[in-house]
């Protein structure tokens, strides 16, 4: 494997004054990542609203999206609270809106915040239309469609209920246009499938668009995406604006679909050897499921990275060593099963890192990034919560 | 299922203001876990040491462990620093030490806080040492004893690494006494198996104070626990103190392991249903992994109960519906495969309540709980990070 180190030795002895665990950003492998896909949808002709949801920090937003008045897409409306306070006003809340969360919805719209909801029932379009009269308001909601099965929406060959729902959003409510996310290409083996599932995302979404237009409605949003389908489409004719937050970061998941290299990931956590095993195979860090998460994204691709890849303290993976078990604050680091590589040698206090399965699990289980800017460590917050 | 409500009506228009998904935690079964757990170390003539990963709030461990000076296990530093603020200052760090944290951990102790650490290498006792030297006070530790061959320690019959450990420690360092985990209890299949852990667990931490004893060291701390093993411990007899923290709660996975039944589950995540899909079987709720974890404790057991057990709003297991998948803001529930049960009736905007895997892992995605009190909601903080 050719992996570029990420760690001078300035930085190196930075890193042992960082108390582990805890996460590590490269700055610039984030701002390659950012670079990539604002070429991909540029090319597609595409806005991109960056979805948060990854990141959740104020200071990789401002540097992937730009300041305000960027368009962002948020999964919970902690985020949505959040960027608003930091002027990001164009914002869509790209899951099923909860009856519960309008008064929420229409207090962030009250300070300015164009706020969109998404929405896939007559029930829940009944409830933006009645909070919108009595508002006095009416809140923009998306219809959401499922382009793969997997999760909600309506599929688009159901034009009676996306009819309907549009017809009880639009007593009151506002019919702002539709959306949908392909999870569905995640689970693509090969650049074939995730062409196709690409296509299939653009079509669902288009094909729902035309059907609203044609029952009289006013269609201004088509939004669609997800990091590997945007990263293949072809063609997106028809789509107004595309969504995608994990192209960040990336991660094994994402190696795994060859979405990306692995030397693109930029996130890892860092960790200590705090029991040394090698008789048994084995050695104990200090990172558990609390610092990485217990995402097993990676177990159903053709290369099962366990918990995490680990590598060196510079960043360069040992080559089979993967974390193969995690207590609250234990890994357990081991050859992957099967492997004939030699297990490094490794004392205790040694620094070790470990790549993600999945950037946004790893990332949501801490409260601030340790910034690997150049020879520099910066520290960015990022929050949590709903 | 014989199952006690646990909301009454009032409570019920209180969860319909809480924003979902939200932790709440049933003060009254969780008193009656702790009392639970009291009567036994009670009746095996040891004192508990309540180990606060599981809760890590200072409201919750001032009500099972009483105020200070109650001794505390803790599984990070930011835990003992929290505690210590709190008044706490008998203290035990069960995660074997980084060198990188000896720092911290003498800002502590010369804050007043019995600190004590452990370990299981050459390595880590010496660095110990050297940090004890330097500072001109000796920091005890506890040597870690390995019963069940999962995590980190040394094997009581290793006396000759145990020995030597022991010296370097004590070159500079205290050995204060030995300490073991076992985490291997999780996978008991009957209360046979799980006795055999309890004694087992027993039989090797005092083994390695013996031999340590022998070695002319003076051990006063015997330690040993994990929520099953010590609510089926026959004789403890040479043991000095017991730790458990999971038992506070109880979950999915102790009541698969016949610790506790299903009403003793004091935590539960309040999700709103976002998606109505009852003609594929299913329902989304807003309740994703963020919310619940992705822990699968119950993979192994006899029921498999996906990534929570869910129940109406009162508390009520439905019986066979479990949430079958999750994403970061979604969770699918669904009927357990092969369960001819009926899907219950929901709507978009219903609320349920899901039963934790792991009562850990699922509070460690939460900011706060809500404590179901009476009639009453309260909010009690947590904290999480190192």
């Amino acid at each position: 494997m050719d992996i570029a180190p990420t760690a001078a030795p300035d930085l190196r002895s930075q890193f042992s004054t960082l108390q582990t665990p805890c996460l590590l950003l490269d700055e610039a492998r984030m701002m390659r990542n950012a670079a990539r896909m604002a070429a991909a949808t540029a090319r597609l002709g595409v806005g991109l609203r960056l979805h948060v949801k990854t990141a959740k920090s104020i200071e990789v937003v401002r540097r992937v999206a730009g300041p305000p008045p960027a368009p962002l897409t948020v999964s919970t409306l902690e985020e949505a609270e959040h960027f608003a306070a930091a002027g990001y006003r164009d914002i869509v809340y790209a899951v099923g809106i909860a009856p519960n969360k309008l008064e929420r919805v229409l207090a962030l719209r009250r300070l300015g915040t164009a706020l969109t909801v998404i929405l896939d029932s007559v029930e829940a379009a009944a409830a933006v239309a009645e909070a919108s009269r009595i508002a006095g308001e009416p809140i923009p909601a998306l219809i959401e469609i499922d382009c793969d099965g997997q999760r909600a929406g309506i599929v688009p060959t159901d034009g009676e209920r996306i009819r309907a729902v549009a017809a009880a959003l639009a007593d009151g409510g506002r019919v702002a246009g539709v959306l949908t996310h392909c999870g569905g290409s995640y689970g693509s083996r090969s650049e074939a499938e995730l062409r196709a599932w690409a296509q299939r995302e653009r079509d669902a979404v288009v094909a729902a668009a035309e059907m609203l237009r044609a029952a009289g409605h006013g269609i201004e949003t088509v939004s669609l995406g997800s990091t590997p389908s945007l990263l293949f489409a072809e063609d997106l004719t028809g789509v107004t604006e595309a969504r995608a937050g994990v192209h960040v970061f990336m991660d094994l998941v994402m190696a795994g679909l060859s979405v990306c290299a692995l030397d693109d990931i930029a996130i890892s956590v860092l960790a200590s050897v705090v029991s040394a095993q090698p008789e048994r195979g084995r050695y104990l860090v200090d990172a558990g499921w609390t610092a990485l998460s217990r995402d097993r994204g990676t177990a159903d691709q053709r290369v099962d990275q366990g918990l995490g890849l680990v590598c060196d303290v510079d960043g360069r993976p040992y080559g089979d060593v993967i974390v193969t078990g995690a207590n609250q604050e234990h890994g357990i680091i081991a050859l992957r099963e099967g492997s004939e590589a030699e297990l490094p040698v490794l004392k205790v206090g040694d620094l070790v890192r470990v790549l993600p399965n999945h950037a946004c699990a790893t990332a949501a289980q801490h409260g601030h990034y340790n910034v690997v800017r150049g020879d520099d460590i910066v520290r960015w917050d990022r929050f949590g919560g709903w």
